[in-house]
């Protein structure tokens, strides 16, 4: 058994890190879920706060494995499922720690059945770190990459007509164009 | 890329078959659903047949995670599910593929998260293989560990008592000893 994981006494953890690094990939393949949400915020640049957030839920029974996500990946946190007292998640929702660490880590270790999510996430992520948002432009090349995101069946409260308009009039180029001086 | 899967043409695939197998534990220990069914069928020594079948289920767009877990174990086959024609299901129902050749893996590749069902559901699968379930003693052992299957929030048709009753009834030396001669 890894050293690390004794404390975890499960005689069926991987002995080896690299395999308990592709079974972790295979669980994260099959029940992670990268969202990026929308929240309006009146101060913010645009209106709009994009909100990248990466989970893997689980059955309270099944705490070991969201303990083995978490000091693999060296970050994030457990805690119960809103309302669901029965769920556990495991979240990381800090832009650094996803940049550092979750994405490098499914860099290497590449998903299948989520490619196309881990793809669109990443990229989302990077953009929001070189602070791409700033600029209306940026924002809404953004905002057209958060719409191409799989929902896996759940629906986006705003539109990205509503929220690129609400956006746009806040954008102080066009007012400045619109009003200048 | 691993040679044998080429074909699947999938640049994130692992690149080593050891590597891949822990990546499909991850996705079996996730999704996959350890299932004994019990039907009634008048022919049966007892009236019943108990019937283990292994499954993954995956949206169609993911089928090549099926096609490498058929490839991988080198049985059972891949089908749509009834009545849900976006689902595709990976199946091993045959009694011997499942002691040959899932089993074995899985003795190898531990299950994690499914490890109690998958206990239970190997030593289910290797009394009917030794065919304890032909005395009444054996076949109601074999019962007592179905109902004590994990069945994911789905209800059992029958009852343990039902089937146990019925099954008394049609034991030939419980009749002989009633009815001798």
């Amino acid at each position: 058994m890894l050293y690390e994981f004794r404390d975890l006494n499960n005689k069926n953890l991987p002995r080896r890190g690299k395999y308990l690094r592709y079974y972790l990939l295979g669980i994260i393949d099959a029940e992670a879920c990268f969202n990026v949400s929308l929240k309006q915020l009146s101060t913010a640049r645009f209106g709009w706060v994009i909100d990248p957030v990466f989970t893997v839920t689980q059955h309270k029974n099944n705490r070991i494995v969201l303990e083995l996500l978490r000091r693999t990946l060296n970050c994030g946190r457990i805690i119960e499922k809103h309302g669901q007292k029965d769920l556990l998640v495991f979240v990381i929702d800090n832009r650094r720690q996803l940049r550092e660490k979750l994405i490098p880590f499914l860099t290497k270790y590449k998903p299948i059945i989520k490619q196309k999510d881990f793809e669109l996430f990443k990229t989302i992520v990077l953009k929001l770190e070189e602070k791409q948002h700033q600029s209306f432009e940026g924002f809404k090349q953004i905002i057209d990459l958060v719409f191409q995101m799989n929902l896996q069946g759940k629906q986006r409260r705003y539109s990205k007509r509503f929220v690129l308009k609400t956006a746009r009039d806040r954008d102080p180029q066009r007012l400045y164009a619109e009003h200048p001086g």
